[in-house]
């Protein structure tokens, strides 16, 4: 590619992803959509200025999406999280469950291969913690009780949901499914997520700290990054995914003092990455593949199967005094994880473009519809605009 | 290039830079000199490991580039230079003139052809202004008469070595030397660069009070460097060089209100991708070139040309009672124009390996030496220690 026309396409997937961002915002909806949307226009199918098979758009957008479990990491408090305690934990267990069971039966009963129906079922899994983080915030709602186990929910699925596809990663790779390499994936993943994050917690807050007194506040991001992309590395090597060692490395700074310094800078960067992934993943998305009836049907079903599996998993913690189906509705929209479970079947051949399409318009309608359901079930609150984590900073670049 | 290999790549890069950029800091030499320094060390005559002929590098380093040249842009206030006055042109014309005829007829006289030797030439022309206002700024003389006659010349001989960049860049592509083509490639590039300024001086600031208006913060750093690549595209659509573009919208967005927002966020963006272009200039030095007889020669040549030509320049405005000596010391440290120039030449064909390590060599001595002399000639001042435009965060991250 040619320096004109990579910044040409640059500059393009810029604007389109500010331009119909915004414009999702101003719609009510979560930026990324809009996000996703101008990756479609852009993408082979329309106007065909993005091609998401180019090496460097495959290269960046695969910086991006480090770049973003990066930020989740970051946000994501482990300590926050045990207070939400067994509430937020029961919703996430059967959220995922629940979902990906279902998911995996349905694709199978449409006549996918074990491999085909095992992504479908993983994409199924994870809650968009940005994208609902960032609804409750916008609804004044995340200190409700209610907010609180969402959002413990939602992280604690995406972690759960990262293993899965660690798990599924590794089988992608061609490695045969047996139970000893279910259970080695299984192992590798939490033990690669569980030994980085503890070995990480002694090595890395001194080595932050000294970076703190020695150099500057654009280094401490910088030198984030370089974790993100070191652990990254390291989780690739150990059979995990990439993002799981990019999350893990916002895991280890999150508690630490200079988490806000290497935020601030990393939202920014990331604000020229991130984009590249979600327009790279719609870009990717062939519309006409819509119009197909099988496409279709199998597209409604999965959304229906994604709604349902979360409603019923907000019913979870029977015991609790809380509105559940606010819960519920909550947990449905899908976002980063299921993209990228959806991207990851694309490039390795294991779905078609007809499937990839359909977990497509499930991430999609699950993404458009949360938002307003929620509108009508939640009046405006008393609560904070912004949440204590910020995680609005986050999500207003993702 | 394999994801894998590019994030080693990546990281690799963002440690060795900040590591050697720190360590040339705590030497008391700007960040720059160890970002070239490890660029040297990662490079094909040491360890390998950062190839700059890779796509991918070349790609990024020319957003690195144009990222830099557009911060250089928004530090630039126009306003400023002009109540510098008659001083500051006088010293950035004769520093530029001098030193380019000086260095054309030693490259001439080495046997160099002629665009060898106007590039020669052209790469000896702009002092760094990155460089010189930071080293200004921590000696705490910005406020001095001498330290703004000299931030002001530094500015005015980049706009005057960019300019003669569209014009070499244009002669490099092949165009014939002719009186007409010259006058061309000088009214292309003067025109360009004063149309940019003029229209967008119009249309951009109601654009982005606009967008500050409807978008967040984070936008507006995205939409700024959008306008970047915009500009450079059509710099280079106009037969002017891309960085012009970039300088341009710079200039345009630096007397806005949303200048700082914005350069706030492009300075974490450019950190990451500007240090990509100073480690891949790096790289292409091949140190074995320097134990060359005739390499150091030219080498050492070139750099008592680059001194001397800077020093006289500094007595230039003789009417005035201030220390000239001083002025001349400052505007030596040749920096990221000189190595754009260098870069151009090397990637076109036009200099040898041989040619683009004196004229390293050259860049390396006098980024140097400039500093330790001026600490020597100046005690530190009264002044603040930040100057007024906050080039120190430029350069912090440069």
């Amino acid at each position: 590619m040619h320096v004109d026309e990579f910044l040409f396409v640059l500059a393009v997937v810029l604007v389109g992803a500010k331009l119909f961002g915004e414009l999702a915002e101003k719609l009510g909806q979560p930026a990324v959509v809009g996000e996703l949307l101008a990756g479609v226009v852009l993408g082979g199918s329309v106007l065909g200025v993005v091609d998401p098979g180019s090496e460097i758009i495959h290269l960046l957008a695969e910086l991006g999406v480090i770049i973003l479990l990066f930020e989740i990491g970051l946000e994501t408090q482990l300590k926050r999280l045990m207070a939400v305690g067994p509430a937020a934990a029961v919703v996430a267990l059967v959220g995922v469950i629940l979902p990906f069971a279902a998911g995996y039966f349905m694709a199978h009963a449409f006549g996918l291969g074990m491999l085909s129906a095992l992504l479908m079922g993983a994409a199924l899994t994870a809650t968009s913690v940005g994208i609902t983080a960032r609804v409750l915030s916008d609804l004044g709602r995340l200190d409700d009780p209610e907010g609180q186990i969402v959002l413990g929910a939602a992280v604690l699925d995406d972690v759960l949901g990262l293993i899965i596809l660690g798990i599924v990663g590794t089988l992608v790779t061609g490695a045969t499914i047996t139970a000893g390499s279910i259970a080695w994936s299984t192992i590798s993943a939490f033990g690669f997520l569980f030994l980085a994050v503890f070995v990480g917690s002694f090595l890395v807050p001194p080595l932050f700290a000294l970076l703190e007194r020695i150099g500057k506040d654009h280094t401490l991001a910088i030198m984030g990054l370089v974790l993100a992309l070191i652990l990254a590395l390291l989780a690739d090597r150990a059979g995990s995914a990439l993002i799981i060692g990019a999350f893990a490395a916002g895991l280890i700074l999150a508690p630490t003092k200079q988490a806000h310094a290497i935020e601030s800078g990393v939202v920014r960067i990331g604000g020229v990455f991130v984009p590249i992934f979600f327009v790279a993943v719609g870009a990717a998305v062939d519309i006409r593949a819509f119009l197909d009836g099988s496409v279709l049907l199998l597209g409604v079903s999965l959304t229906v199967v994604a709604v349902v599996g979360k409603i019923l998993a907000g019913y979870a913690p029977f015991w609790l005094p809380v509105r559940k189906l606010v819960i519920g509705v909550a947990m449905v929209p899908r976002g980063e994880v299921g993209l990228i479970f959806a991207q990851m079947g694309l490039t390795t051949g294991v779905l078609t473009t007809q499937d990839f399409s359909a977990v497509m318009m499930m991430v999609l309608v699950t993404t458009f519809v949360a938002p307003i359901a929620l509108k009508a079930l939640l009046p405006p609150g008393q609560g904070t605009r912004d949440a204590e984590i910020g995680i609005s900073d986050l999500t207003s670049d993702a």
